[in-house]
């Protein structure tokens, strides 16, 4: 059976929960706790799955540990059938990684080093070492991105175009976790926050 | 004919345009230059095809634009056969996307936010926002990645296992983007040394 390694209810995790959901995986895979607050994920132990020391990371039976939300996805979309998380035609597939990639870089990830850096984040044990004002750049990068987000589901349901994506999650994830840093999604964004509602009675999600 | 919008001898661009050389479709695109130098990516023009104003950009025959050089490759590796750039199985395509991000995140992007912050970069008239703490702690990333390589390729031929692949290309143009911004390999890499010699050679890079 595989395994996944992660902390139940943090925003890495999260996303490879959804994607376990959406493909019909979830009860196909061991989950093993790593406790994140406690510091294990940076112990020697997990360092030898992961030497990023991040969760989640998914073991597959021979052994192999796959790390990275990005390639988690790409792995176990390629299990099952749909919805195809990350595409189908060329195009489709590289229209999704471009936004996954923009959700990323712009909302997930800023959204993570305004919590790590500009807040007490996971308090002073775990953070070792903080760039307050880059931490606080990147609220606003993560602002504009949902701008920009914003602007894109007007013209479109879903973050890639018209079906469901792997960039849905990254960005439905990263609101969540900017909920919790205390990023706002700035005011007028109704298509982001008509959109948001929509995420959130989808089943992966809801159950 | 596809066209890529880019500025040559730049790091994303190289990445491009290694990716359609190893694929044979280096003489299938167009390539329109966009003077980076001189801030054309920023204008508005440009803006419309990529509105997160970063070259290299693909645009496809029916005008559909993709940006970032993973969701470009992506693309480009779907249009013809060997080298598959991303993998075959689905184990190869997540083992190769997590390399690939590592090599990003934790190399490539890594030594360029070393030279947009902590140094002049492309100038004070681009660089209208810089916070050099982070860019020099980076610089730190950049080197531990490089290290972590080292120790990658002491077990393996390529970046993510026994062939050749994207993350190599990501890999390459990121230490020459390293030597441009004057980060170097930690002593003792000789792994990885060996490796970058190897790949100075081949055909899509050496040509």
């Amino acid at each position: 059976m595989m395994k996944v390694y992660d902390f139940e209810g943090f925003p890495n995790p999260a996303r490879v929960r959804i994607a376990l959901k959406e493909k019909g995986l979830f009860d196909s895979v061991e989950f093993v706790s790593i406790n994140v607050p406690e510091g294990e994920h940076r112990k020697a132990a997990f360092r030898e799955k992961n030497p990023s020391a991040t969760v989640p990371v998914l073991e597959l039976e021979d052994g192999t540990t796959i790390a990275e939300c990005s390639a988690i996805t790409e792995y176990l979309d390629q299990l099952t059938g749909e919805p195809q998380l990350t595409g189908k035609t060329p195009k489709e597939r590289a229209v999704i990684a471009m936004m996954q990639r923009r959700a990323e870089a712009g909302l997930f990830d800023a959204v993570g080093t305004y919590f790590h850096h500009a807040t007490p984040g996971l308090g002073a044990e775990l953070e070792t070492y903080q760039c307050a004002e880059w931490g606080r750049h990147q609220k606003t990068r993560a602002e504009a991105t949902m701008r920009y987000l914003d602007g894109v589901l007007a013209d479109q349901p879903y973050i890639a175009g018209k079906d469901f994506s792997v960039a849905d999650i990254t960005v439905y994830t990263g609101l969540g976790f900017a909920d919790f840093a205390g990023v706002d999604i700035p005011d007028g964004c109704e298509n982001l926050a008509h959109w948001r509602a929509k995420m959130d009675s989808r089943p992966s999600i809801a159950n």
